[in-house]
């Protein structure tokens, strides 16, 4: 679907009250910086090598994040270098691969940031990410995330993951922190 | 589409005690736990690599099923090393490959498991399912089945193969044996 | 979108007359066997490989129309090990790649089958399938052929390239021949 | 969808006057050639592979505007020999990859070319699109590009990148030049 942009009208005065507080943007990675498809190429020798579809426009948002002097970062369940990769060219921080228990790895990343709770929003889809959503400030649910991931959510996208799911979220952040024009402008130059 | 949830409303008193005796889920791989595209990576030599896609929210549920105690397994007419590493990451059982007539490959693992007829699930998509649906307790066509298949099947899924068909019968099953809530649980915790 | 049956009732007779007399199913690759995504991986010493998206509903309609002793080929001006590999699982006859004009392999074609123009069908959807849909007895676009060559076919599909297009057309011409259920069958066995 | 054709009738007075003088076509890969999903593969020894997914629709059309005596190009932010072989494919004239700042490149092309800005068209799909957008005599968005750039564009195409864009873009500039049907008669010879 075309990407639709984040209206302030749509945005209820409790979320973008939690949006304008947030440092740190932390994303699960499939199903929410990948439409949630696990892509394994089989190889002659009986090895596999994972292959992931991520999305222009969400990088380029993670980009405008840390341009705005936002901290961005990866936390997964998974581990590849694909996803070191995208980390890197989208200026992310914090890139946390093959965790098994998130709670212990997101508290690492707020004593590194410096940072509480409320600072932190968290992106994911599915029930591994429960346990960080009920601790941030802003927990967000893709439109594709799993409905009891929903209902933990305080905002839930329009878009689905590796489809503009986290650049309306990076919309959202900057547009409650009344900066999205700003970083609009630099862009147009 | 953005997942569904299977409502207990919508279940038929007949799929839901079919559903209940299940042991073992079985599924075929091309058109339900990918979306029956087969990709293929031409190399200068003259071979070929073969690539596959499959779900994230699918593998996270067969997961479930297993953390329940049932057992989950494919079989299908291709092979690939793929499937074999996907199999051992969602904690599968039986992981049957290059199988062109798959009934006595079935009654193996009807042994093997120590289970009848009445406490398998099947989910196909096309006509080389149709002889174990017309075997299996509870047969399953997903959403992009041929009409054939869904005409044999005790249930149509609402989503596609490899677009969280698989997740929906984990649903199911765990649901109608009353389990779900108490495994989602233990993901929130 | 779900698959759907080809009704009799949607086919046109002046249709089923072209479609009974096919001996022969010819069919281009990208936008008819694939999506008409051409895929390109770069490698680290600058050489690319191409991977192709085909459909398995589409090879197995294939292998049946080879089942009931009709048979099958690709032209196509791209040239891959995929196709050649795709064809072979397909039980296809015709492997043409690499061919900028269309016309006189397709004559090749005809005296080695030894069949005329009607007992030929054709499934394309760009500019260059249109020579041979001017001479073959039943032209087939898919549905997301371009403008110019559904104008130009005996039949559109329902469905896309890639994604069961090529397979309607197989039960289009099985069921107008008259042998759809007798196939079924046998698959039910 | 189906790929819609472009009609006289819907494109404005002011766009088709713009068209007619268009005697360059420059394109944003990511999003406008691509549907904008960035697919790496990770490989064993821990470097990744970057996939492409191009549009054999959208590529047939540019080689037909070439074909026409029109000149195409690529500007991007990323670098691939993915690109590099596509490009060559489609008989481009302008590849430039790797670019940070657009401007001075596209005025490098203009230069080469010996063409103003008035006839160039440019498609985009993302922010730092802009800049050559409030250049160029024609600038056109693609169906999935961001509000801003739909809003800076004289022309949003009814298709998305990678999937049909490009060439609507192409039988725009072949329509309002008066060439398009010469150039299909060729094509059905």
């Amino acid at each position: 679907m075309p990407y639709k942009e984040v209206a302030n009208a749509k945005v209820s005065p409790a979320v973008a009250r939690r949006a304008r507080k947030i440092r740190v943007l932390l994303c699960d990675v499939d199903g929410v910086l990948t439409d949630g498809h696990v892509w394994l190429l089989s190889q002659l020798d009986g090895s596999t090598l994972e292959l992931k579809g991520f999305y222009a426009q969400d990088g380029a948002g993670l980009t405008l994040l840390s341009i705005a002097g936002l901290k961005t970062g990866v936390i997964t369940g998974r581990k590849s270098a694909a996803v070191e990769r995208r980390a890197k060219e989208c200026g992310m921080e914090y890139v946390r691969q093959g965790v098994a228990v998130k709670i212990p790895v997101y508290e690492g990343i707020l004593r590194d940031a410096g940072v509480t709770d409320e600072e932190v929003a968290y992106v994911g889809d599915d029930l591994p990410d429960l346990p960080i959503m009920k601790r941030v400030g802003l927990a967000v649910a893709v439109a594709n995330a799993m409905p009891e991931v929903k209902r933990a959510a305080h905002f839930v996208t329009a878009h689905s993951g590796g489809n503009g799911g986290v650049r309306e979220v990076v919309e959202l952040l900057l547009k409650s922190q009344g900066r999205w024009e700003e970083l609009v402008a630099k862009s147009r130059a």
